[in-house]
């Protein structure tokens, strides 16, 4: 890519060629992780070698074609940015979903466009059953597809939103994150620190997980989508399937919690910093609510069902861990252990991890900074006049910020009411809609109740209401607004 | 009480005797209208006069007593007045609870306190079944306490609240409102002519009623329920026991409609401005919410059920008017009209009426206003440097203002949120613990599924829970946040 630039500019007459541009680069990266495929498929006489030569070469000539009709340096009008972040995934989705839909026999076109969807958001929901026995490349490209979709949103979260400014991001603005001339993070060091923490957290993973007992594709497979906190796993019980090796267990817990944290920090740490992680209140107010929320759990089993407590504790972290950092993997079914396990694990669901990690959700800074409003306020109503200069983790935080945060916390609930809303016209029972809704916006990927709950399967819902779902998930993984925006007139008004 | 003045100044030496005096008078109150209803149990010979003569003498007895002791002028501290208004609140409920407790057989202390709390609130949810059989006093005293209740919300939504500044109340300031001087509103004029509202669409209601077939003691008592936005019934079946009489439903759809209107507009229409109803955009918007929720339910029926178009019409918006102006009373099962209902009514269990109305919930305004700052912030990622002026209803809104209501609505939702996590400690299954915690906090009746749902009854959750919803009752019906303020360390440090 040497030699061409990017550059965000006030002109708009070449924005078309930007366009081919980015999306060509992408398509040709994404070719290039098809013909791995293939060729690991070729290894293991898995029978899904020629779909995937026959979805690489058409990725990589609509990707080419597009690179060379874009012709030389080009520049974008900055509000397109949000036009082009948006084409991008949806772009991505549909030639990711190629292979998919070729392997698969049956399938049909709604159900590849969905596990395709749900793999690149890394919701994780799937509506494939029969995995034991899924030709590798297939489950292979699943878990790629969900580590990819952990890539596009650590760049998007450090490169791209803090410059939009959505939903608070501002307040992560570092000096990769200023795009007014280059638009791709390559140049910095920080990004590039930034993607060696995810590719070390992949590989941690996959070597514990091999060291724990695991094959080696499912080592790697399922370090993959542990590190994408994405939630694909390659059977049917999902991470169930290794229950009698409890330590899998724990080493899971241990790299999604990482996953779900701000990579910045980490770099930070690298860099010298060693207490960075500690002192940060999104970090420390995540570990607080797993503890919580685990211990909360563990108890329950304890004194309800006379579980021992180290099984308890295993699998109360582990599912607490997968569902609030959005992963999504099950070791069983939570649902059953009381009523107070069904509503904590649909708030999970809401939650998210820390922003500038690859989790989804609402995120714990803006539940953090709704709350601090909510102190702001109530101080007011004692003392109308106090003036109090506002802190969080260092940064100022002004009342701009404090009102972008919770405007985006209110679409946030909107969009999933309105989406609840939708699958209800589909004749979804009150608990599917709304779990099912919350599950997709938030990228976790279980619901709750027999349909969608963790021991459930997303095949069985109508055509429409996938649909819907994937568009869910899509807004909910370039925080809504992204999304939203292209749907106002304003937007496209001059 | 001539003679005696109330007045909100910077010393607290007196705070005492000023609580001792509000607490006082609202006693005597209330023990007049316990006589009134053991004056028509005499007179109907139900059983149900010397409680109601013991509650009574009680009751004055206490008022009396406070209003002795609280000697002559009196001033109190304006931060106290949270605190006065939760304790006035608290005060009326026990000793209205008395005389239920006494005249309904077997009734425990729990449920008579559930019931009474309910009633008050004007939530409407009831432990109580058999009420076909209740002693008429028994019924009519709830009725009343609903009555007395409606009038609490509407002097405190006109005199304190929009002093309190509370989520966004300032909004709604009158000159009625500044109680810098005095606190009761009795020497203004609005205020006389916003009770006279009140006691105009009661006593149109109670006409209506009895004209449409009713009997007076039916048509009375629901009235007051109605012009309340209670929805206590006095049967079973709710006002399903009428369903015979269509009309019925109709003439309830429009009182509780008008019931939930801004009052203080119908002052200014009797004051000549006619066009105050339809041009205030918080009406408009509650109309909208009805007919769109009505007709999307009457056509479902249509097609699903082949239901004909009156009936369908007819239960369909005496079901959406009951729970969004959050009265509550049912005219049959509307969870059996298919899943989009039920997701329905459970976000109109959310919305509530209108603002300085005797209906509870969020409040129209407030999400017409977090909808506004949702556009806002779409415009501020557009245009970064773009500085409007923001108008609502023709007010002037800043972003302080702004800010309140999302950080209300914020606290709303949390509040919900944690009351269900509490009722669910309880094994209230899913359904039941959000909804429950939902149409308590909203005051609106009736919950979702099988226990709590609009053919169920709270009667069979465990007292721990009533103890809490009676908690959330309160909760919302006090804005939350002036009885959550008590809670903090801050209000109580000097």
């Amino acid at each position: 890519m040497s030699g061409y630039s990017f550059v965000l500019g006030d002109t708009e007459v070449q924005n078309k060629h930007f366009f081919y541009r980015v999306t060509g680069y992408l398509l040709i990266f994404l070719s290039v992780a098809q013909f791995v495929t293939m060729a690991i498929s070729f290894v293991l006489h898995d029978r899904a070698f020629w779909n995937f030569l026959l979805a690489g070469t058409v990725t990589l000539s609509v990707g080419g074609v597009l690179v060379v009709r874009s012709g030389g340096a080009v520049k974008l009008k900055k509000r397109y940015l949000f036009l082009l972040t948006t084409l991008c995934w949806l772009s991505v989705c549909v030639f990711s979903a190629l292979p998919l839909y070729l392997s698969v026999p049956g399938l049909s076109v709604t159900d590849a466009w969905f596990e395709t969807v749900s793999a690149i958001t890394t919701t994780g929901s799937t509506v494939l059953s029969g995995l034991d026995t899924m030709p590798k490349a297939v489950l292979l490209w699943r878990a790629i597809l969900q580590w990819i979709g952990g890539i596009g949103i650590i760049v998007m979260a450090i490169a791209i939103l803090p410059a939009l400014k959505i939903g608070g991001m501002k307040l992560f603005k570092t000096e990769s994150s200023d795009i007014s001339e280059k638009i791709l993070p390559r140049s910095s060091s920080l990004s590039g620190s930034i993607l060696m923490v995810y590719l070390a957290i992949s590989v941690a993973a996959a070597v514990s997980y091999y060291a724990g007992g695991m094959s080696l594709f499912d080592a790697v497979t399922h370090a993959m989508t542990s590190a994408a906190t994405g939630g694909f796993a390659n059977y049917d019980a999902s991470f169930g399937h290794f229950n009698d090796k409890p330590w899998l267990l724990w080493f899971s817990s241990v790299w999604m919690a990482l996953a779900a944290l701000p990579f910045v920090l980490f770099v930070g740490m690298v860099r010298g910093d060693k207490w960075a992680l500690l002192r940060d209140p999104q970090v420390k107010a995540f570990i607080a609510i797993v503890l919580v929320a685990a211990v909360l759990l563990s108890g329950y089993q304890m004194v309800h069902d006379e579980r021992d407590w180290f099984s308890a504790l295993t699998h109360s972290l582990f599912n607490v861990v997968s569902v609030i950092t959005t992963c999504g993997y099950a070791s069983e079914d939570y649902t059953l252990w009381g009523s107070m396990a069904v509503v904590l694990f649909f708030y999970l669901t809401f939650s998210g991890g820390c922003s500038g990690s690859t989790s989804g959700g609402l995120k714990i800074f803006r539940t953090q900074l709704s709350g601090y409003m909510l102190l702001k306020q109530l101080n007011l109503l004692i003392h109308p006049n106090a003036v109090r200069t506002q802190q969080y983790g260092g940064k100022k935080v002004d009342d701009s910020l404090l009102s972008a945060v919770l405007a985006f916390a209110f679409v946030y609930f909107a969009t999933i009411a309105a989406l609840a809303l939708v699958l209800s016209m589909y004749n979804l029972d009150f608990v599917t809609a709304l779990t099912g809704a919350a599950t997709a916006v938030g990228n976790v990927g279980p619901g709750l109740g027999e349909v969608i709950g963790p021991a459930g399967n997303f095949a069985s819902l109508p055509d429409g209401a996938k649909w819907w779902l994937t568009f869910g998930m899509l807004l909910g993984r370039l925080e809504i607004l992204t999304m939203l925006l292209l749907f106002t007139p304003m937007y496209w008004r001059y």
